[in-house]
């Protein structure tokens, strides 16, 4: 039989960061393209003992149907924390529990995008919601992203000159793939020009409890009060990735609609997930949690910027210094050929991201490529960075 | 802010169960309106061994970022299990882990199904599949569905004149809301036309291992020479719903595609639920589990048509007897109004979903309700039941 794809699905491609996890499975090779939290950050005494007592106590509770809105206590948990703590959610807005930060970019775009609508992004932007917003034809439109943020005037002009902008999407803090945090400048600049030209911003910050120094930059939903921001948080880098586990703040309207897709699309969240997240937010110290996982990765954040500066400054890579999150921008001069150069990397047995992967046209120019230091150990951090930094020698 | 929604979601609504679940809430309602699993067929005690062991042997597993396709050891288990019990599975097809089967739906309708373009289903047939189909804009054509089928004629004629006809939707074992198994006569028919239209199949399969007498009849995936069947399974009647676990066995190249859409829709499925479900079909006494469920489940279902037989059958109200599933179809007499009847219920504190709710237009004609036997407690059922002879006595 010919099988008949639909037009949204014919040109969707694996993310080419799949493809480069094939090679990374070969354990002889030296991984630093994956975007995994350190192993040692998962609270996983503390996940067995609650987990325990679950199946224990209310075990009929934990494997039984649940509603699509998700677990009523964790969604208070969450909502008193957001507020207590950023100052987001208002009495417009209402929150949804959903599989993973994942699942909101898809209800929101489903929500709020016809096909062929526009979703302005900044370039580059991470994968897996360029995905989702190409996976129901979304036009995407990438503006040009500098150290504090997009650049403004490209900004201005897309929203200007596209047609149908449904939403600008925005990693403020420790953008995947560039680290880059949007100043708070910029956010009241992003946020007026959202507002005069009556579009969302859909605000996705899975990285922002990981910031290693510095002060927290006001989220965009903070000072919402035209409700035109949709904030969607993650437990995967606080908590754990394999639960699946995400949530949006965001106006009613949008949220109640995306509810029904929800009920479509999964009826509701891995319940026994959204049950441990709630006792580990409520009868734990979650702030501990948090600060222990700052050193943790301010040690390895700090460890691999070291080595930057050892192997790969001297040999004409550059990058911009992080203050969270868990990636790493790192720049060829000029001309150089970054593709080859990852390519290369791949034959020594060295994986990192060519950075055109991140952007809305894989095909254009692009001298980036994006390392993560989660997820490897400081001596494979070390192995691989030494051979980065030959290579650059060699070919640079 | 006006909020612009997209053309998919503006006529979506929550489903008229969910609305019915409201009342259901109240302790003081007997409700006959859900689909939950008898809490008593959870195997609680394995669940909490092997949670225990996986936790303490193999946390960080349980807790990383996985594959988007499923945890290997599970597609195995799942994989030799329907080959070597239903004949199911061939080269040429693909194994899918998904997050409950209705996600298995949401995937298959955006890989094939364009805006505008036609979905057959039975009339009745499951409202969560139905609106996952809406959803994407899917024009839905209900067949009418007699004591063994789809009418062939009807479909016959759906095949000839519908417009790009996607995929026919079938619910072949103790289909909810009927209760109907489609049989082999039929099936062999239905796949006929649909080779014959070049039209796939989407075999949705949840009650198909709570049969509680007579003979397994083929499935439409064990004869499915062609390539043109999608089975969609699910470990919600069997498992545990909450954990959110299904599956798909489809042609390759359809299930490429799924894989894609779910990289963006939840990345993957919670791995601590695939690593259960996993242990409990390889270490566990699978066979004897499904056993003891269709042996609650006959009790259950036995006790319910006793009741059906004592109260609501002298009082006008008939029903199609069940060798399986959770659902029992009971219908009026011609020409009563069923949704004042199951209002008047409601008043009297009992719930049932009104037939309507379940056709491919709600606003169309329908003389029958569905009652769940599962979830109620005996006392609960022969408390509603009695009610709804009372008032059918009275008012029809």
């Amino acid at each position: 039989m010919e099988y008949i794809l639909s037009e949204r699905v014919k040109t969707l491609k694996p993310s080419a960061i799949r493809e480069i996890f094939k090679y990374a499975a070969d354990p002889s090779v030296v991984s630093l393209s994956a975007g995994n939290p350190a192993p040692e950050a998962f609270p996983v005494k503390q996940i067995a003992e609650i987990s325990n007592k679950i199946l224990t106590e209310n075990p009929t509770a934990a494997l039984q149907y649940s509603v699509t809105e998700g677990y009523p206590p964790l969604k208070k948990a969450i909502w008193e924390y957001m507020k207590k703590t950023y100052n987001i959610g208002t009495e417009n807005d209402e929150l949804l529990i959903t599989s993973g930060a994942q699942q909101a970019m898809d209800l929101i775009t489903k929500s709020t995008v016809n096909e062929g609508d526009t979703v302005i992004c900044e370039a580059p932007s991470f994968i897996g919601s360029l995905n989702s917003f190409r996976s129901y034809n979304a036009r995407l439109c990438g503006i040009p992203l500098e150290n504090d943020g997009m650049n403004i005037e490209c900004l201005e002009n897309a929203l200007k000159n596209e047609k149908n902008v449904r939403f600008i999407y925005i990693i403020a803090n420790f953008q995947n793939p560039s680290g880059v945090t949007t100043s708070l400048q910029k956010r009241k600049k992003i946020y007026e020009l959202a507002k005069k030209h009556n579009v969302m911003i859909l605000e996705d910050n899975p990285y922002g409890e990981l910031r290693i120094r510095g002060n927290d930059v006001p989220a965009f939903k903070s000072f919402d009060t035209d409700g035109i921001v949709a904030y969607v948080g993650s437990f995967s880098k606080v908590l754990s990735p394999g639960m699946r586990l995400g949530f949006t703040i965001a106006p009613k309207d949008i949220v109640q609609k995306m509810i029904v897709c929800k009920q479509g699309e999964d009826v509701h969240t891995n319940i026994w997930a959204q049950m441990v997240a709630e006792k580990f937010m409520t009868e734990y110290d979650f702030g501990a949690h948090l600060k222990h996982l700052r050193d943790i990765y301010r040690k390895k954040a700090d460890f691999c910027m070291g080595l930057l500066d050892k192997y790969l400054v001297p040999n004409k890579i550059s990058y911009q210094p992080i203050d969270g999150g868990l990636f790493i921008w790192c720049r060829l001069p000029d001309g150089a050929d970054m593709v080859n150069f990852c390519r290369q990397a791949v034959q020594r047995k060295v994986c990192v991201v060519p950075g055109n992967a991140f952007l809305t046209d894989e095909s254009e120019q692009c001298s980036c490529f994006r390392i993560n230091f989660s997820t490897p150990t400081d001596e494979q951090l070390e192995k691989g960075i030494k051979i980065l930094g030959e290579l650059a020698k060699e070919v640079l």
